[in-house]
């Protein structure tokens, strides 16, 4: 492993996306969700519950009185709303959104401590109960979203101000937590941080951020536990009270110590926020137990505990993973944040070893999950993405009563939205990567490159329709030759690739490696990669051990998953069943919520009239007639009223 | 409607049990069940949560010094105790029983305060606050279940001593419930006194039992809220604080008057222990209105609320209904209790108005659930009878954390194992009723009836092999001739029932009235009627708005319902499909379990080999082989080990 990887591929940051599909989201986070969720960090959206984000840090600064309101962590939202601003000024400048963020940045300098400390809850509420309650109160949590922020304001600025600002912040914590006798031998209940200070290690040059991280890490997990520890020290006071935060130790991965753990336990963010981290530090320490770690837990969640969509979270006590193929449609959490989690777990995985596994993940959670859980028109939002959903049974049957048949304005405890605006806006760091003197493409998202490898200035464009369309055209720019590895990613749904050089056909099948079709040769200005990746409608089926879809089928077409609607096939989706030998229509649809591409296929749906009043009955013949069972995106669902949805059909 | 109706029916009191299925059971209450319960009112059974029932009583009687422990309505398992043992004597007298059950009621009458008041949460605890928080609390819900059991020792035994002590507490209640200034007018968060106050009328004879029930039907969702008045003045003070009675009327079937439900909503248990007690007050008032409510809510739940087991109760969350036609099979709550309060009520309905119907439901839900509630050694007890269950996800997905794969020992709120207890040893008044000259038979179970009609002495056995074969025969003995009507049950589960009188054919379709035929003659001793009801297995399936069973089908043999379990099939139940087309082997195998009727039909069986480590794979093809699959009545899972079930086969 070479621990340069990742500063490499920082080399890439000259990547603009032009793409027909994620161009317009990335549009619509500008547009829409990051002006409306600087509206809701205000309070000032009608109808919606306050953030009181902004107005804490008011308060911790000095500038408003008041107490603090909201969730412990609510300082994350700022964060993450930082994040997400400091990602498109760098692809795009907004002088007025600059002036905007300088002026929250402000404010931030001054809610911090003398001493570096941070967090406008205890700062404000109990300034005497710092670092008490870890297992609760997502101190470090806070401050790793405000590491991030801090780090990508400066890359994408120039500016010091926020960065100088997360610097004081570590080296507050650098301070209060450690080996040393005096120190907290101790971690946070919501992994965030371990990354982030990897970020500003890496953003800083300072070695001491990296050693933290991995302090954070190896304490986790550790007997005796840390949590009871702590929870003698404050006498058994609990933030939370409905939950048992503190005793239920793999809730957040303090089970085992991380280096041991086999299975991916508990919160599900918190599980892939503490991958990433695992992943970042083993890439730069070359730690190869950590990052032996790092692939079991890779492998224990796309083997056994993740959805077809790219969700993970099978329940919704502890938003949580349950056991090994549990996946229940109806009842899952699939947290729109945790398959961000997956992606950036993912995306770390990429950089350490090219595997075209992590890039098939990482692009089914974001064209399924992530923005299922944005509506079409940027403004609600999905935390729980369901496979199944009956409507009448969510607010009646309690089972679901953490499923909203509809997106939601702005949340209480708003973790997902921020989430899905600073993914979208950073979307150009998932699509290449760079490793060893060769280019690794990901993601078929359309664009432009410009980067340096070894001295040779590199500059392409990419261009494709997807994910309707499998065509993708690479065409080499800039003024001069240069020689080097271009690995294209064969994606697992792809059955017959073809690849044509120049327009010249390529046999590529002894060069593949690790999923990846390698082409070395010196690139000239002009020379054009055509990738052809067939996108045929594919019957899915779940291993075996999956109860909850014996019997069913899901379809998917490139890495798009589909669903049925009851705005397309009426009521009682439960009716439908799929012609096994039914062909597929596929058709664009421009005027269907933006434009989708549709399946259409050959089925049966059951009769229900004449049965009666009976509730059972015996020996009776179920009566079927033949439909069209139409079949759309399952990203796009719920965005055309209130209904039903179900992404596994029985066959 | 006859108001002397359900007098009537006492008179069959002189029913003995001597049937080759139930004799078993109720002799496994006799002499396990009720001594098990015994020590375990006195907390001497070891590993069990202590119960502190009797200890609590002594403490109020002043034979002991120490504080409340246990439940609220602790006092009610003392009761149901009680009652299950005063049921014990009226079949067979037990000198060494009835001594200790004298005993444990001098105590009761000693824990009585002087106005009559009774319960040992308040006066042990909190003796200023009684009466003010009927939402939760339970005392009303206690003294019911103590006046059944007055009721109940004083028909068996002829004693009067707990007789007397209830008819003080209902005149303690009668003086501080009412309509006057002055009384409370309220009612209690859990129906029971109602169904027991109609039995100390009838009892007594004491019309102001019968008023007193009528009101507190009466005041139940009256507007304003009882419960919201209650809560302000004892200041917003909870007893359940994770829980919100109070302001969840439906749960407790308070959000509309009685009289206007139409749907069963809320704890299931509550509803069906209303509904009864609607039931009784309507048959002794002639109450049209309130027998319309009784029809409507029967209706409700038979139709579209009710598992195929006769289990009632969708959703652990309140241990309630959900909405119509919602009956997941795993997530069920499906509470013992519940299907008891159902037979309740199905047996209160058919002595108002004798319609197959009831029975059915009764036999159904006695059949299958109630006896699912007790292991084959009448030990171990389920409180929750889900139709599917997948061990491994129990304890590890919280959405089962209410579902128990093994019977537990007596629970800490042990409210199913005493319930079970008093209505196997009161099985014998479920048996046949009286209405107008015509004794009905409602289940088949062997025994020997005496009784008195319009003067007429009237004995006859019924023997029978059920629920395994469908033969019934009755006997007439006796000295003399009698004219009456006898009304068998055609049950709705038999296809071509035949009858015959002292051996001859009789055609009988045309006596059919609601369900039971006709035939009105002079009876002489040595009469006989055979009844030959068919049993063949029966593929059931449920009404097309059930979702959970779309594509699967049940077996029904008779009454009973069938699983498949592990211990017979192997892992894996979701791996099989039942062939359509084919033909059942039914058989006896009297080493399994005690001697259960089993089937084997043909099925497949998915093969799970070389599906490898994806978790979704696209046109494979699923490659089943043809097995035996084997079922067996469902009340007999859980018996042998810890191991998968299910109820719905996919076909």
């Amino acid at each position: 492993m070479n621990p340069t990887t990742f500063m490499k591929s920082l080399q890439l940051k000259k990547l603009h996306i032009r793409d027909s599909f994620w161009s317009s989201y990335i549009r619509l986070v500008r547009d829409v969700v990051v002006p409306y969720q600087w509206e809701a960090l205000n309070d000032r959206i009608e109808g919606a519950e306050p953030s009181y984000a902004i107005r804490n840090m008011k308060i911790a600064a000095g500038l408003e009185q008041g107490s603090f309101q909201g969730m412990v962590f609510q300082d994350s939202d700022i964060a993450k709303w930082l994040e997400a601003v400091s990602y498109l000024l760098e692809s795009e400048s907004d002088p007025e959104l600059e002036r905007v963020t300088d002026d929250l940045i402000d404010i931030v300098a001054k809610a911090q401590q003398k001493d570096g400390y941070l967090n406008t809850y205890f700062t404000i509420k109990e300034p005497n109960e710092r670092w008490s309650n870890l297992a609760e109160c997502h101190e470090l949590y806070c401050a790793g979203h405000m590491i991030e922020a801090g780090v990508a304001y400066y890359q994408a600025t120039g500016k010091r101000k926020l960065l100088d600002v997360c610097c004081r912040l570590a080296d507050c914590i650098d301070s209060v937590f450690g080996p040393e006798p005096g120190q907290i031998q101790g971690y946070d209940g919501h992994q965030e941080v371990e990354l982030a200070l990897v970020k500003l290690y890496k953003a800083t040059g300072n070695e001491k951020y990296l050693q933290l991280s991995k302090f954070f890490l190896d304490e986790r997990g550790q007997e005796p536990s840390f949590y009871e520890k702590e929870l003698k020290q404050r006498k058994g006071k609990v933030h939370f009270p409905f939950l048992d935060i503190a005793s239920d130790r793999s809730y957040s991965q303090a089970h085992l110590p991380v280096r041991l753990q086999t299975t991916a336990e508990g919160h599900a963010v918190r599980a892939v926020y503490m991958c990433t981290g695992m992943a970042d530090v083993a890439a730069e320490t070359g730690d190869e137990q950590l990052l032996e770690a790092c692939r079991r837990l890779w492998s224990n969640i796309v083997e056994k505990r993740m959805y077809i969509t790219g969700a993970i979270g099978s329940m919704a006590h502890g938003e949580s993973f349950s056991l090994d193929y549990d996946l229940p449609n109806d009842t899952a959490y699939a947290e729109t944040c945790a398959s961000i989690g997956l992606i950036l777990f993912a995306q770390r995985m990429l950089l350490i070893e090219p595997r075209s596994e992590y890039a098939d993940v990482l692009e089914k959670a974001l064209y399924n999950t992530v923005i299922s859980g944005m509506s079409r028109d940027g403004k609600r939002f999905f935390y729980v993405n369901p496979l199944e959903v009956w409507p009448d049974a969510c607010g009646k049957n309690h089972t679901f009563s953490h499923v909203k048949p509809q997106r939601q304005e702005w949340f209480g405890c708003a973790c997902c939205p921020p989430n899905i605006a600073r993914l979208l806006a950073s979307l150009n760091r998932y699509i290449v990567s760079v490793k060893d003197r060769t280019i690794y493409t990901h993601l078929y998202i359309g664009g432009e490159l410009e980067c340096e490898l070894d001295g040779q200035a590199i500059h392409f464009t990419q261009q494709s329709n997807f994910p309707w369309e499998g065509d993708v055209r690479f065409e080499f720019g800039g003024e001069q030759e240069a020689n080097f590895t271009m690995a294209l990613r064969i994606p697992d749904w792809c059955p017959g690739a073809k690849i044509r050089i120049n327009g010249n056909f390529v046999s590529f099948e002894q060069t593949v490696v690790d999923g990846y079709a390698h082409f070395t040769r010196t690139w000239r200005p002009g020379d054009i990669i055509e990738l052809s990746l067939p996108m045929p409608v594919k019957r899915m089926k779940s291993h075996p051990l999956v109860r909850e879809t014996a019997g069913k089928t899901a379809l998917q077409r490139g890495p798009i998953v589909y669903c049925v609607e009851e705005a397309d096939n009426g009521p009682n989706l439960h009716h439908i069943a799929l012609d096994e030998a039914s062909e597929f229509i596929v058709a664009y649809e421009p005027e269907l919520l933006g434009g989708l591409q549709t399946i259409t296929a050959k089925g049966v749906k059951r009769l229900s009239d004449e049965w009666g009043n009976q509730l059972y009955k015996a020996d009776e013949r179920v009566q079927n007639v033949p439909i069209a069972v139409k079949f759309i995106p399952y990203f796009a669902w719920a965005n055309r009223g209130r209904g039903e949805m179900a992404v596994w059909v029985r066959e």
